[in-house]
């Protein structure tokens, strides 16, 4: 442990920010103290209960000069009111990182509100489940996942190193990217799933038959939709603050549909088979290259 | 065990086949006999040495007059193929019955083709896994799980009994459904779930970022395409033989997701919030519902 941070402060204590707390506690045991904070104080003081955080400090209180590094854990439209207040809120020149889904406007606001003496780096780690509270936090969630660093024009050098070290010890893999190349390839590999699982619920929910569809329906059904059940406050937040990359993928996506239609239209199949052998070996490809 | 078939056949040892095979084997011991053929006569010869049939007959020999109960679970495109046949391979007055996931079109061809003295039921357990094959089959697959039973003009009445004896001793609910509205809610609860699962992996795959996409994918792209990992011949058969439902479905989806894209360009944050909140909500009631 090379100049690891003694003091952390987790604002927002979910299952992100309970997660890399109950982590950097199976690691370094008391040798950091970790303070959590929650827009509901009953909840932090649960999670405090819950030996999930040492101590709770207020939501808009201020951050003693010893907290070393501040982790903003909370969703998206939040991470920006929480940045508007570190000015007043902090003494020292600590690290700020957040660990929201999506990465330009974050960017964009801290670099023009945070002082001067703060260093900032935005971080997204490529982890969830559909249960959201510390309730569900687990230090392994990270673990072979990959975690995304964007720095910023108030990124200091050393800091990245520092998040690294945090990255690999919770057991991710930090990969750094640009914050706007991160949102349109995040676009791709995460958020377009979030609104297209919602948007399949949506239109086989308003079929007249619903109801025996509903019965009938089975795993096929629960695996494609399951992020439609995710906090749908947070998946606002990274769909509006990701628009731009959203809105186009639904438009790739309306034209891969067409053309499978056309596909299925003329009968053809060959053709038909050849579209469902393409798409099996790529997925088959991405699972023995990233899941096994 | 009342009046329960002593000898059966399987045609098609698969992942359903080798499922209905074990549970059944599982539930009787020795008190019935199952013989099985694969389209590759050492995959059935493999089955037997592991146990999951108890005999071979080869796929377009004979099947005596003591088989009580012909099974098949081919993919749909061979249940047709199969189907021709029995005319001369049969000399008893077995009950035929097949487990294929469209019932209209088979249905059609057993009314035509099918001897006077056969009995014959259209099934649909709504059950599967990604990986075929009998290695993966599992007594358990069917448990809890909706089977759904088409009778045809060709179906004894007393053969609907012993089907939802079957069908509950592998644990599964039989719901009774006729042949053209089973495929009119099935492309709704399963088929439109295989065609989107590939679609998906088609738009994302065409992307130019796909390997750094591919990179940072995570559980979210995973469950959301698992269909695309299928067996493509089965997902083919499928699609094919319920092509007018699912062209219906795709359009259906195209209009959702303009739906959507128009909420989300006008940036109306208490619109999408209401989207998705009302899809959550559907999914957890779905989910609470049918699988705790």
């Amino acid at each position: 442990m090379i100049n690891f941070p003694h003091k952390i402060a987790i604002i927002g204590v979910g299952l992100i920010g309970g997660s890399i707390a109950v982590g950097l506690k199976e690691h370094f045991g008391r040798k950091i103290t970790i303070l959590g904070s929650c827009s509901d104080p009953q909840r932090a003081q649960l999670a405090k209960n819950k030996g999930i955080i040492d101590a709770v400090f207020p939501r808009n209180g201020r951050i003693g000069k010893d907290v070393e590094l501040v982790i903003i854990a909370t969703p998206v439209l939040a991470i920006q009111s929480v940045l508007k207040t570190l000015k007043t809120a902090t003494s020292g020149d600590s690290l700020i990182m957040d660990v929201g889904s999506t990465k330009h406007s974050i960017r964009q606001l801290a670099e023009a509100v945070l002082p001067e003496k703060l260093s900032f780096v935005g971080t997204h780690p490529m982890a969830g489940k559909e249960a959201s509270g510390f309730e569900h936090a687990d230090p392994h969630l990270f673990r072979n996942k990959s975690w995304i660093i964007c720095p910023t024009k108030k990124t200091r050098k050393k800091d990245l190193y520092l998040l690294k070290q945090l990255i690999t010890i919770l057991g991710a893999n930090p990969i750094i990217m640009d914050p706007a190349t991160h949102d349109e390839i995040v676009a791709w590999a995460s958020h377009i799933f979030l609104a297209m699982a919602d948007i399949l619920v949506g239109a086989a929910a308003r079929q007249n038959a619903w109801k025996m569809i509903a019965k009938i329906a089975s795993t096929g059904f629960r695996d494609t939709t399951r992020l439609a059940s995710h906090n749908p406050e947070m998946k606002r937040d990274i769909i509006l603050t990701n628009k731009e990359n959203i809105l186009r993928a639904l438009v790739v996506i309306r034209e891969e549909i067409d053309k499978f239609s056309c596909v299925l239209s003329d009968g053809r199949e060959n053709k038909l088979l050849a579209y469902l052998t393409k798409t099996k070996q790529i997925r088959d490809q991405w699972i023995t290259t990233y899941f096994s």
